[in-house]
């Protein structure tokens, strides 16, 4: 065993995932202003949500209610309750028409605390994974402040610190990701579909060929550049004359000028829009004042 | 209803969670440079970790068996074949001494293609969430590219696009996250535990002016100045004038004068090591130096 030295395990973290949910059968159990922002992280990530709440439903509820009947069924009445308000305690959450069995993922978002408790010892029990909106002991996971840029996503979280924190840090980022890395994205992604159907398989030499080729490529191309991928011509010149051919090719390369010239335009345009754009013209203004007034002083003293 | 319109639901996205693993117990199988990655999240987490995988381990697997045996125990073999390689491919995952439900979350790291197929189905059947390296079908979740300074944890996702998109993606912005977010989330998350120790409970109205007291004081303060709050009089002062006198304090009303002193040093700490110093510094230089070379010029007609 090597020498190494390794970093002491700093505790406290919560596990950050990106939590598949295409196509998977999600109950909301709420329908007010939380289970809105829930319903609109879930119908993103693809699922088919079931909402149980008496009306009136927030109103973007109600209008993904009606604009998506696909993906969103709502259920008039109390979760846990098909019998009304009196519905015995220990029958809470025993919902045998939408036991949550039926359910890949659960929400509670409703003030009804011991019903909250009920249906997430249900889930609990059953094993689905579940989140009880203000009851963090209650969860198996936490949100976060999150972003979206098309296929970018970034999620901020303080493990309790206080959702304010998490929003401020949140912000801080937005501003700092660069205006053309959607683009970035949707070409690299292009990209790496088509070298697995031409390279496809898991595991084996070809795999981590494969895996290899599109790091290298990546690093020789700035984030700037990348969204020349989404080009049909370009990709196909990458895998014809770069991974056929057992070799990385750069933007410059492949001669992708007109694309390098836009890439320089864009540049110019995201210095302008950038944080130190004014700076600089600040800087170059009161360095050109200093100066003057200088020489101006010299002249007068002449 | 309201006549709002309402955004139309971007698809293609994840859902990103902070899932809290905080003692529940994880199968890792496998034993090598990614099973190692996925060992150093899991123990940030607080997860008990079992590691089944034939030797030698990877070395800092190794080390972590070695220091850390409270949360990390290696069953020297292979997941899944109790009686050695000759193990039948249907009894792959039927591994009767570590069935899958014995565990909150389960991880393959192997090469073996079959193998995890067998255990991530297990996994699915059982409903533990399962998450197989390399293979994104086959997983309940994917990891993004992470920054973590201490309790702030930043995930960047680009949904299958490649994971190093997201790599340059989160170095842009691991350089963006400003240098006193630590001290500002552990000042605040300190004034949150006092708060609903004097003020407990969740539901009701007293959460609700909790909850709205503490977004109008982190409000009320900057980023920069929130560190303050670390100390125990700070909070206290918040709390006994501010929270119990049903009113909002910012840095500026609590006299944390000596903080102020040190905020206004830190910012002109941050702002020379910020991405503005320079652009401006050369700003400086350039203008004093086409403003000089002007007068210069002008002096030379004369």
């Amino acid at each position: 065993m090597s020498e190494h030295t390794y970093p002491e395990i700093q505790r406290g973290a919560s596990l950050l995932l990106a939590w598949r949910l295409q196509d998977k059968k999600v109950l909301l159990v709420g329908g007010g202003t939380v289970a809105a922002s829930r319903l609109g992280f879930l119908l993103e990530a693809g699922a088919h949500v079931t909402i149980v709440a008496p009306g009136p439903l927030e109103s973007s509820l109600a209008h993904r209610v009606a604009t998506e009947p696909e993906y969103v069924t709502w259920i008039e009445r109390s979760y846990g309750r098909p019998d009304g308000p009196d519905t015995k305690a220990e029958d809470l959450a025993k919902d045998k028409t939408l036991p949550v069995t039926d359910f890949d993922m659960v929400f509670t978002a409703i003030d009804d605390n011991p019903l909250s408790r009920a249906v997430c010892d249900a889930a609990r029990a059953a094993r689905v994974p579940v989140n009880v909106a203000d009851v963090p002991p209650e969860c198996d996971f936490y949100f976060g402040a999150q972003v979206r840029r098309g296929p970018l996503q970034v999620m901020v979280s303080t493990s309790g610190a206080g959702p304010k924190v998490a929003v401020i840090v949140r912000d801080v980022i937005a501003d700092a990701i660069p205006a053309d890395v959607e683009d970035a994205i949707a070409g690299v992604g292009a990209l790496r579909t088509e070298l697995r159907e031409r390279a496809p398989g898991v595991g084996g030499a070809l795999s981590k060929r494969r895996m290899r080729w599109m790091i290298d490529t990546c690093d020789a191309w700035k984030l700037s550049e990348m969204g020349a991928m989404k080009s049909p011509e370009v990709r196909h010149k990458l895998l014809e004359d770069g991974w056929e051919k057992h070799t990385v090719l750069s933007a410059h390369d492949l001669g992708v000028s007109k694309a390098e010239l836009e890439v320089v335009g864009s540049q110019i345009s995201s210095f302008m829009h950038s944080k130190t754009f004014w700076p600089s013209v600040l800087g170059f203004v009161a360095g050109a004042a200093v100066a003057s007034a200088s020489f101006i002083a010299a002249a007068r003293r002449k």
